[in-house]
């Protein structure tokens, strides 16, 4: 109730600040008899991992996942899985200013207004370290999914304004593949050099750049979801909106939906009750068609900027400057592929379990 | 778990079914000596009903709120407050064709896909008749909020493609009185002239049109929605990605934040703990912060349209063709209104009582 | 949140209060497809009513399941079951005394002490009444327990200080009918009498009797229940203890357990995966074992006697005598067996359809 | 949902098998601002300690409570707190024999019935070990309900059938401290002279002991519990029904009650609202009286003995013998005392965070 868990009979708490001793999730609900390995898990945080190019933030984040429970030679055993990552890199100190001057953009404010108390080095709970938990989660999620064919990855589409395009004849691996290939994980090259020019420009003005992530998942059978609150596309709205700097989910043809005429709209049935376009998004009524899912969702541009910015002293309450100092990613998006895929990961195991108990 | 339930303390279950016999909704945890009358429940069951005005539908619904339980002399008393609306207006014939054909645009393929068995008498639990539950229960939570100074109203701010714009000087209460003053609920009431006639030429050409609108929450406090997983914009975006037609939800700058530079997003703040803007939407880190609460949803056009469509025969696994009979909206959004502002509502009231929870 | 939910999968909520409109229940969770008609919720309706004989109370109840939603061509739908039933014969005058003074062994006061509101006309949510929902949706769940060969059924087994024996070559079908047969719902026919005799002297005292009542299940495959918190026998611990005037539960051997040798009360397995004797009750580590599930509760006397008792006037905070009017039983445990039959019917169901979850 | 977690504010999720790498405890919905140190929380673990006299096992578990979140300062931050306890004496060789023979009295075999898998080296998560989460997650229950006057003991009221009774004139402290004398936790020490005698018999003898232990609770305001399902005394009957080897749960007269007549067995109102006696054991309709709270369980005796078993060979299905060797509590009622402890803590710390929620 007090908001750290996720999922319903796939279920995973988060644990752990930025600047506390570690950072952990407990997976609970994971059917017994699952071959997962630390590798698996091991490899999504790698991903996440700040630090792997002159894009991202210089912060070194070495995060090796330690599986204290829930595995058998092996196998899981229907037990809870907790994950442990240590925290090694903080520099609490970096922090300090920030004790009494509230981060524009940032939650500092609402979560003082809320709990009376903060630790001040970094963003707690609501730093972006708190992901590590969702991605190891999530990595165990996708290992449940592999084995029913569905295959989720998500990509950058458009970051300062530069607009990726992806390529017809690409399934997911390929478009995987491409994002891959460079630091802002759009599939477009061209769009990618572009990209990285744009952040390197906003990095140098001490300012940061917004953009929009796409996650697709393929393989998703029909009858996924529950037709009135828990449908698959409020579930997966709720676990993107859920990520730090996201301001917008949209589904299928999504904001495009509201100027659409019905008969442009409605994706036709064809035999073999397969759909010939997919503006629904792989989804009706909340339920999963068979079609792709589509998911997108716009980012804002990360707040922490080396500029000037107003502020108000707490100690004072009278009006003050911030500078924030430290190593700051200029932009979200490429990172929050990995922890976006994690989350629509995580629905879809939850709801594929659920599914379990429609029929007699 | 089979999700018709929503919200965490302030709870509330819906049930029934379009051609079932009655739709209804149980309010669960809703606090004690709380004053609360059948009228306001009622006031805001005949918004959300059908048939007033040309734009709408003209299938006849009269519902009225019976209130079951829950009440002792004009007081909540902290039980269950059970709501019952009777359904009357069940013309099942007209469903007939629908048996194997399903219709595109709607959940009866996923359904039955779900299921194995299916209601082809309307939508069944995927009905907007569903909603009546909703906006039942979200009329117990506005009386929840306005005992905490909290109003939410909503409006719609875009129709086929033409946008009505707010005027500056409207607080909420001129905004939601010029919305309700015209069928379409658009508060500029020379756009809303315009989105009648669009509206009116999609009915006469058998077609149908999607559109935007806004949910406002004003008097918010600082403090409500959790850090992590149950955030104040996830509840807000599973809210109301969950209505029917719904394909994005926005909070604040939404869409547009992913243009945005770091130094244009970040609101900043001021003495007296405000801030300048509100690209925010009124939520930092998932915790409100004060200002106004502002989501936007896009809404796809009515997929019951009455041109020919294309779709696929169940008994025969054949393509069959398929023409909608019957009255329907041709446009979701005005009608959405009183549905969206009792999800928020119902979130918000969840959420105002979770947070009574955040410190010894 | 509230209390008012019951289940986790197969969920039912319950509302009403005794001297309200109606009372009634919503099933959630039920699978689709299961054959379900209204005469079977009524038939366990009818077996819980009141004024059957003159060991129960002469109030006179006559309630008609009304199943509301839920159902399609006498099938489930997988949505949620609606089922109410008027309230017809409240007097609520005879509870007018009651409004200032608490009554002895009742939640009048507790009650007040939590919400600061009661409606004092008889128990409200405590009333005996509230437990027509349960029964209701224990139907539910037996029809499809009784699908997977599961049958469950109760008895008064003490009643008094008399005690009934059990014939070892009954199965649970003649248990059934056995205790069926005479008003207090004790197999062992000759105690039975002894037992009425019991009751009628106390009603004649102005006075009430206590008993002990079991409940068994029979043909539970092995492999329900979760192993840490939500075990079987904890989930029917919470099932029966929260079921009014319960104040002791026992599994299998129960509170003689604590007085065993380790190689008297350890049941040793048999090839066939059999055990010799039960003295588990059907559960092992909170799992199900294959064997019955025997369950026992004890029920305190009915705190409703016409004898004066000793009490507080709320309205003075003075030492104030109270006589309790009106119809009540003399003794509980009779009546209490449908009930508890319920309470362990949901409890299976849900765990039955937990266990679709335990393995890839 | 997989029975990990316990509690709905303040929710605890155990993870950790008896011969993993480490066990833990996830303590969510802990309000913020309250003091908390590792050493109130290794208090307890110490008192669940084995190993401390010839009474317990031998087998030394020197368990060392790591808090890796959830604090800043000495206070709790309203986030999660994780404590973890890492495993350092599994023997795992001792259990090989185990593998194919399912031990008579435990969860061996319906916990393989129900995963298909399982670790058997020990009890997985249905060992004794899995209480360190519990108990560490109960005293931090215990700091919280300490801080609004509310105290929590327990004792070992009768063993290998020899009962200890109470003295009058001991209020909650001169209880715990007279129990805390003696390894078999009886306050009455004459009594418990001759219970450890009693044990050092059986443990000769290859045998071993059940009995009853009583957990009491003072200074828990009226109120507390909710009226239907989530009842004060139905949450506790669930608490302690699921720890390991309890086969009854008992409320103030428990068993008793059944004997009693109605007016011996209502507990008087005087001015003042006190109660003039405890049958209810401080709970009426699921709701906190005001008086102390009185819950006692029935502990079997361990299921661990020497002596041969008669159990069956998975591998041939055929009959069999099991010796289990290795050190074992011949009684586990001293033990059980600050897991039960803490199981009530952790209800009565939630429901007291719920009542917060009961009126506007």
């Amino acid at each position: 109730m007090a908001g750290n868990s996720f999922g319903t009979v796939f279920r995973v708490t988060t644990w752990g600040e930025s600047h506390g001793r570690a950072v952990g999730a407990v997976v609970d609900g994971c059917p017994a008899g699952l071959d997962l390995s630390e590798e698996e898990v091991q490899r999504e945080l790698d991903r996440r991992r700040p630090g792997y190019s002159t894009v991202s933030t210089a912060r070194r984040e070495e995060d090796r996942a330690d599986i204290l429970s829930g595995l058998f030679e092996g196998k899981t055993t229907g037990t809870p899985i907790s994950i442990l990552v240590w925290n090694r890199d903080a520099q609490s100190g970096a922090y300090d200013l920030l004790r009494n001057r509230p981060r524009p953009g940032h939650a500092d404010w609402p979560y003082l207004a809320r709990y009376g108390i903060r630790d001040h080095r970094g963003g707690g709970r609501s730093s972006a370290r708190e992901t590590v938990g969702r991605v190891a989660a999530g990595a165990v999620a996708k290992t449940l999914l592999a084995g029913e064919g569905i295959e989720v990855a998500g990509y950058v589409r458009e970051l300062g304004g530069i607009r990726g395009e992806l390529q017809e004849s690409w399934d997911i691996s390929s478009l995987r593949e491409e994002a891959e290939k460079n630091p802002v994980r759009c599939p477009d090259q061209l769009a990618a050099k572009e990209m990285i020019q744009a952040v390197e420009a906003a990095r140098g003005a001490g300012d940061s750049l917004g953009g929009v992530a796409e996650i697709i998942a393929v393989g998703v059978p029909p009858g996924l979801g529950e037709p009135v609150f828990d449908k698959l596309d409020a579930d997966l709205a709720s676990a993107l909106m859920g990520i730090g700097a996201v301001k917008a989910v949209e589904i299928g043809a999504g904001v495009e939906a509201a100027r659409m005429w019905g008969s442009e709209s409605n994706d036709p049935l064809l035999p073999g009750l397969k759909f010939e376009t997919n503006n629904a998004g792989g989804i009706l009524g909340g339920i999963s068609t068979g079609s792709p899912i589509i998911c997108r969702i716009s980012v804002k541009p990360t707040p922490s900027i080396s500029m000037p910015q107003r502020t108000v002293d707490l100690s004072t309450g009278e009006a003050a400057e911030i500078e924030i100092r430290g190593r700051h990613d200029p932009t979200i998006p490429p990172r929050i592929v990995p922890v976006a895929e994690a989350m629509v990961a995580l629905v879809l195991a939850d709801h594929l379990l659920r599914r379990r108990m429609a029929r007699v």
